[in-house]
Formats: C-alpha cells, sequence, structure tokens
C-alpha cells in the first residue's frame, strides 16, 4: 500500500505537489486519509523529466521517510516539472526496504508506480518472470510485485520505445492486469489484488485503478484537470479548474485529493483507467478483460 | 517528542521488550498510545551493558525507522541484557534527523535518553554550553536540547564515575532539571518545557517524570515491576507482579504501557523521579525545585 | 571483488578480528592488500551465533562503509563469538549498494559470503533460477550472482538443515562449482569466473578458493590455526599457531592474512576447499570437478 | 581532508564536472591523484544554483560513498549549472559520519566548502563559537571544523548578504582565516593548519589555498579558465583555454586537475585566495595577514 500522484501540464515547482497543498504527498506520508493506515514510511521516490536534455526521466529515490528528507525539501523548492511521477511507499509485510523496491521504477524513458498489491505474489513470480523476454528479465532489481509488474508492462508494449502514445500505454496497461489475474487464478489465489499502476512516457500518462474482486472496491484514485494549479502565499492551493478539454493546462492523477475542495477533484470509478494524452485530454475508459 | 523505555532485571531477550508486547516499543514507533501523534519514526537507539567485557554500554543507533530495520530485528531475537534502554525517536520541528541526534546518548559508563523537548532551546544553548567543563562541552556531537541535557547532567555529577549511587545520579539530574528551569526563566520563554530523562551507569536507573508548567500534565510514564516479565508462545506478554519489593526480579520504566493488562502498571506522578537501583528497589520521589 | 574471514574457536571479542590486527578486515575495507584495487566500501555484514539462544546467527549489515560505522564499532568491542563470518564488499559493476545485497547471506542456521564473480552472470541467471526449488527461488531478495549461488547451495544439500556436516556442505558448494562452470560453459562465456565462497551451519565451515580459468590464479585465501588467537594490549596480534591437530582452539580462514607475521598463514593452493569440523581439524582437498 | 571543485560560466551539465573528466570529482572519491591518501567515501555534496526560482542554492548532500550514488548518477545527467559546487569528503579522525557534516554548508545564498583542517580543533572550538551572532551560532548543525569556519566567515562579512561583491567576500574569508590563526596560536597549538575554503553567493566564488605553516606546501589546488568546458563523446574532455580576460566563459576552481592535460590547468600559489567575479574574471592575490 502507498500513495502516489502524476502531474502533467504548466512546468510546476515540485514543493506545489509534494509539500503545500493541505493534504500534500509528503503530508500522506505520514498522515493519509484515504487509507485505514495513514503511515507510508518506507521510502520515497520522484522523477520528472528534462526534454531539452533527453528523453529519459531524473529520478531521486530513498528508503529515508519523506517527511524528514532534506534533499528533497531542497529540490522541491528548486525544481520546476512539466511531467512528474512521486511516490510514497509503505512496504507490504515482508518486502524489503531497499532503494531498488522504491518507485518511481525507471527504465529507458518510462517510468511506473503501483499502488495496492499482488495477493500472495511469490505464487506467481516464476510463470511471470518466465514470460519475460531477456532484456526485461534482467532489469529487475527488487523484490516488488510493483516492479515485476513494470517488466510485465514493458514485455507487453507492442510499439518501439518513442512511438508510444496513450493509446499504446493503456493497452500494455490493461494487458499486465489480464496477464496478472490469469496467473493468480491460475495459482488458485483469491485474495483480492490491486492494480493501481501509473505508466508515463514523458509524453502520455495511463493510471488504472482496479480491484480484481468484484464486490470490493479499488484503492481510492482522483483527477484533477484546469487551468493551471497553484499554491497561493496564504498557503492555500487551488486547481484553476475549466470546463472544456480545450482550455486545461494542468492535470493531477492522484492517489488522494490533495486539496479540501472537493469540487476541484474528480473520482476515478472502480477498473477504470485514466489516459492523459500530450495535449492535455483525459480520457476515463473501463477495464474490459 | 518520542517513546522511550528501560529495563534491568533478569537477562531478558531484546524481543520481549522491543517487538513481543501488544504495546511493544517498535509498535510505539508508529502507533504510540499515549501521546497524541502516534508517529516515533525518525530513528531508533538501543542501549545494554555487557558487564563481563566491560563497564560501558553496547549501543546500536540508526535514523531509519525502527518498524523495518532488519538488524534490529536479528539482535533483538539474539541478545539478552540485564539492564537495557531503548528509545524511538519523533525529531521536534527543525531538529536534524541525524545519527548522532538519535538516542540513547552514550558518555562513559553512562546512557541517556529524554522524551520531551526544551521549549525555544536556542534561547538557551548559549548559557547551557558555556556552563559546561571541557570535557562535557566537547562531547556533544549533535544538536538536539537531549544530548546538552546530557552533558549538563555529566556536569552536574559530583561523584567519579565508577561510584556513582542512584542517588547521586539523581541528584545531578534534578540539578540538571533546576538549571533548565532557570535558563528558559532568564530568557523569559513561558512556553512549558517536558523533561522525561532517563540516565543509567549499567547499576542503577533514574527516570524523571517532569513538565515545567504547573498545570499542565507531563509526558506519560509507567513502571512494572515483578518477578519476571515473560512472553508466552501465545504472543502474550505479562509482568508476574509482585506485592514486596524483596522479590523483584524485573523493573520496566516506560513511556508507554507494554501490555493491556493496566494493573501490571503503576503511573508515575508528574514532577516526580523513579530510582532503580541495583536490588531492584524502585523509588519513586517528587522533584522539589 | 571483496574480502572475506571466518573464524571459528574459542569465543573471541569481534574487535579482536575487525578491528585490531594490522591488516584487520576493517583495514581491509579501504586498505586491501592482496587485490589489485584497496577498497571495499560498498557495505559491510558481519555474522555469528549464539547457540544458547538458537541454531540461527545474528547477522548485521549495511550498505554504508565498514570503517565508520558506529554501530559496529560499539558492537565489536562487546560481543564474542564462537564462529563468526565477516565480509567487507566492493560491488561489481552494475551491482546495486543494497542491503540485500551484502554479504553474509542467510537463511535458516547458514551463512553464506563469496570473493569473486561469475562472469556474465546475467547470462546465467535464468537457468540457475529456473533450477530451484521454490523455496530457495523465493529467498532471493537482492541481485548478486552470490546470493544466487547460495540459493544453488541450499538446493543442492542432500541432508536436513540440521543434520549437516562438514562434508555435507563441501559436497552442495562443489556441486554449486560444477553447475556454475556448467551454465556459464553452455552459455560460451569465455571470461574466467572466480568462486571463493564460504559456508557455514554454525558447526562446521567450509571455503573454496577458485577460478574457473586453468591457468589464472584464484582470488587469495589463508589459514591461521593454532592455540588461540590474541592482540595485546601494544596493539600486536597473534595467531599461537600449533603443529598437532589435538591442539587447536582457533581457526581463521580469511581472504587475506590478518597480520605480518608470514609465519602463521598457510596459503590455500588454486581449486581446492578448506573444510574445518567442529572439532577444529582442518581438511584442504582438491576440487575434482 | 577532502577534494572539491567550483565552476562557474556558461550552464554545463553536472556529469562534465563530476563523472566524465579523466580525473572527475567521482574519481578523486576513491582514486584521488594529489593526496597521500586516494580516498575520500565518507560523503558527498553538491550545490547549484537556480536564478530563475530564488537566490539560494539547491543542495544535495548524503552520507553515502559518492561514487555509487544513483541519485547523483541520475542528476548528473539531467541539471545544467552555471554555478555549482561539489564535494567528496574524508572524514578527519573523530569526526562522525553524518549529513549535517557534509559540505557544501549552506546559508541564505552562500555555500561553504573545505578541503584541510583546524589543528586541534577542539581547543579553539569555544573561543570560536563565543565570537559568533546568535544568528550563526545556532545555525551549526554538525560537529565539523569547516561549518565553525563558515558560521565565523557569516560573522566576518560586513555588508549585507544580497550585496556582497568578490572582495567582500575574500576580506570576510580572509579575516577568518586570521581569527583561526590568532585562536590556535592562542592556544598553543602547533601543529599546521590547512584553510582551503571556497565560498560563492551565486554570483562570485573566492578560494583560499593556504597553509599556517611557513614552510609547509598547503593542500593542492588549481584553476582552469576558458571558453568553455566541454565532454567530447570519446570521452575526453577539455577546457578551450583563453589568453584575454575577455574571451571567459567557463572557470573551474578544484583540488585536482580533472584532465590530464597539464598546460590547462594554473597552480594557485600556496596562501593565496582566488576571486572570480561574475563577469569571469580571475584575480590571484596573496593573503597578507
Amino acid at each position: 500500500m502507498c500513495r502516489f500522484l502524476a502531474y502533467t501540464g504548466a512546468p510546476l515547482l515540485l514543493a506545489d505537489l509534494l509539500y503545500r497543498p493541505a493534504n500534500s504527498l509528503i503530508m500522506q506520508s505520514y498522515k493519509a486519509r484515504e487509507r485505514a493506515e495513514p503511515l507510508n514510511g518506507d521510502g520515497f521516490g520522484v522523477g520528472w523529466y528534462v526534454p531539452e536534455v533527453d528523453p529519459g526521466p531524473c529520478v531521486q529515490r530513498t528508503v529515508m521517510p519523506a517527511w524528514s528528507n532534506r534533499n528533497l525539501q531542497s529540490l522541491a523548492v528548486k525544481v520546476r516539472a512539466s511531467c512528474l511521477f512521486a511516490h510514497v511507499r509503505a512496504a507490504s509485510p515482508g518486502m524489503s526496504v531497499i532503494e531498488t523496491n522504491v518507485h518511481p521504477f525507471v527504465y529507458d524513458r518510462f517510468m511506473w508506480m503501483h499502488n495496492g498489491a499482488v495477493a500472495n505474489f511469490e505464487r506467481i513470480k516464476r510463470p511471470l518472470r518466465e514470460s519475460l523476454k531477456d532484456e526485461f528479465y534482467n532489469l529487475i532489481m527488487g523484490t516488488t510485485d510493483s516492479e515485476h509488474a513494470f517488466a510485465l508492462f514493458l514485455n507487453n508494449l507492442r510499439v518501439p520505445f518513442g512511438e508510444a502514445r496513450g493509446e499504446d500505454l493503456r493497452a500494455a496497461l490493461v494487458e499486465t492486469i489480464a496477464l496478472l489475474n490469469e496467473w493468480t487464478r491460475a495459482a488458485g489465489i483469491v485474495e483480492p489484488s490491486h492494480y493501481n499502476f501509473a505508466v508515463t512516457d514523458g509524453h502520455s500518462i495511463v493510471v488504472s485503478r482496479y480491484s480484481s474482486a468484484a464486490g470490493q472496491p479499488a484503492n481510492s484514485l482522483h483527477i484533477a484537470r484546469g487551468l493551471r494549479f497553484e499554491c497561493l502565499p496564504d498557503g492555500v492551493c487551488d486547481m484553476h479548474t475549466v470546463k472544456t478539454q480545450e482550455q486545461a493546462a494542468a492535470v493531477i492523477v492522484s492517489s488522494e485529493r490533495l486539496t479540501d475542495d472537493k469540487d476541484d477533484w474528480l473520482d476515478v470509478p472502480d477498473n477504470h483507467t485514466v489516459t492523459v494524452t500530450p495535449d492535455l485530454n483525459v480520457q476515463v475508459e473501463a477495464i474490459n478483460l
């Protein structure tokens, strides 16, 4: 279990997402509101793109809790990003607190985050790994179900890395969920799995909200879309929302609402994906397996 | 703010204090019950004596949260101690999360822990430091009020280190509180300070419960004293309490009750000290300044 | 590349192996003498047995360099061990500096260390993993060739864990080397691999010195065996050697000579194993594959 | 003892200073060429300015060795800086390896680094601290002589922070050395002290090369000044030097030559300062006390 957020839009200071909102991601590292256990203290990661340098992301990850990290505090008030992923981790029981288990995971131009867990992951680890091409088999550096799901996503991507559109990312992500379902079913695992995955190539972002158990709710997921996201000197942050698709210049997809103004946030329905395209269009689609 | 415990008595596996009780110190690192903020995730320290080797303690400290520390998990199921201090830290705002700020602090044969804070510590730091002999001035390695109070305690100790009895430790600790009061008053600081201090030389233990504000309660502090403290295979831990002083073979002084059986635990009154002597006598005395 | 040592015999303070000898393991962490690159700064691990508590080892590992580790300094002057493994790591290129990659690796009552590398390990990782029983497949927490070799060793062990004798450990270790050779050959890997492995169950110790390339020397490995290993107050450490098998009460098997007195140390020949049995007999045998 | 570098000029990728040169700062973290002990493995820090956001620097510091730091590797290939400080630390004996002891030290818009040591620092610590205004007394978070010297520098600065010119920085730095000399003399310290200090406000840079012992050489210090510093795809880095002051667009002041081309590097004489002004003029002046 974890909390994450994805942002794309006009360049924004990291602090405006990570520190300044009333329910900022750093606040969620110890006082998360929308999950039973408020603590996400097993590491923190943030990644953003610097397209004028190269297509891969700059990623900073640590096993230290986010709330006291001075390096992150310094970066957050200096760096502006127009495409950002950030994640606070609550390690699943038995999972090591090591840097290679911290999200976002990175490969080439892609970043990947996960909130949730594959139930009884060890029982599907072998078939999952065996399905992977060597390239993706060998990129796995940690032990999380999340990173294995990322390798599977890359394995499922049918287009060259530089040519993927939002719909290609979505197809590979949905196929990832389908395969995980197939293997957990084959292994006789009945506990529900939760697959809130987020992936980006620096241009499009796809995020899923998914529970494998029909009746059970998936983990929370919200969207804010608007003209801009702004933190005022008085400490209040706000999304200047828009009615029409055309005007949007800022999109946040986030495990929790960052601000208290509920009108700014749209709930993603269970078992749906959110696709944000480079022109900041947002499409919410059902996952049909 | 923090949580701590001190144990002395028959050799006990560290896990029986740190992990196995229902409200173990590790549990208190993220779900503390007796303070408003349940999180104490800014480091962990444990120290114990190995008198057959030498009079100083073996101390292990880290800035990583206690709950995921594999080194501590391994030590805890192997090491038995007959005199132990352990502490989970919640850094006061502005205080660095660095190893030298983690309790217990050590000098020669002494260990020192603190739960609480000197209000506006920076305003009394200079007179405090200036009052210290060079030896204690130069042992300060971190920035906490807690470590400075330890240096002050050592400075106040009137007997050679190897000859201190419980009452000597108590006198120096009470003088420490008196001096802190004097300097905070002189600095015009009106916010209350909290001085739950614990000190040991491996033979005697003295712990204070103290609030500088007359009406305001001090931080919680409890004593369990008995024949032995035991964790059964069914996971329930229990102090086998005793009525008379003579029989005791285990004493715990702790910020929180470790077990659900409230009858096992005695509240220390506000502005009192607890002195545990080598024969496991426990004396509770008012702090009269 | 790394440096390690194993000790068994009369209880010895850790510092007498790790800090006090002229070429102690801590010294080898930054000034190793018997390898081209003197630096082994990518983590440190130490493990020892506490047989009066249970058959598994107490293990402390960290990614921090050994030379500045205050926790290790404190443990080393307090803990005595009669069976100890210790290791300073120099991460192979590309290998992550994460805690789960630090030696010794532990499973049940076993500890395992490695000095050397499987050449082009990624090319044999799949067949190696596929050969493992689920129990050992799932214990792998890091990415090193060393840990994978440990899983393979456990997979090769033909006797119940509690009943293994030195010769059983040796057989499984030699089979591990044989399988690694088989897979590297099958993968067409021509670069030499180096397999200085050390394993113990707390009773017997087996260490190999092995290079897969006929002409090329293996990594250094030495034995000191005697009445006792002692560090005098003047700072000089010495093995009081013995002529006959009967008298020995201390055996060190170590990547480097810990002391300057070369007479105390016996070179292990290339492609041989050293087996130390619980009665401190030492047998050096050729590895015939 | 440590190694550092300062850069100012056209925006340059961090990797071009930290990783790519033959004798890059990262290389100096374990194979320094111009000091007897090649290891500087006790932490790493880097800071740079983002003037379009605010006048203070972005600083990243860690106690982990520089050579294996993945966060630094990722930053270095994404971030361009036009004013940068970077430092690899070799902790003086007894000095803690804690984040607050890692250079560069920061306050307001200033960064400060030190290569060298105040001999017997503890013996002048009290008078040094007592001389400080409260503001600078309270900014000290670690235990190094280096950070104390920084506080002293700030205390010596006679102009408002935003108005300091190169000559103001130089005056305060030289006064810092003078005061350290005065106190060490008063304390009867005869061992030589070494004061290679570097300070910047993001506009001007001042670096000293200084030994308090007349006959003894100071620690190494070099300047490269030119049109630009460039690392070519073939891995060779080079300063395109210039003859006249007017053309310069890149200045490096560094403990060691970063490249093998000695013609690119000018030795700073002992007991001199280097002042680099915002227009990239470089002035080398004797320190006359």
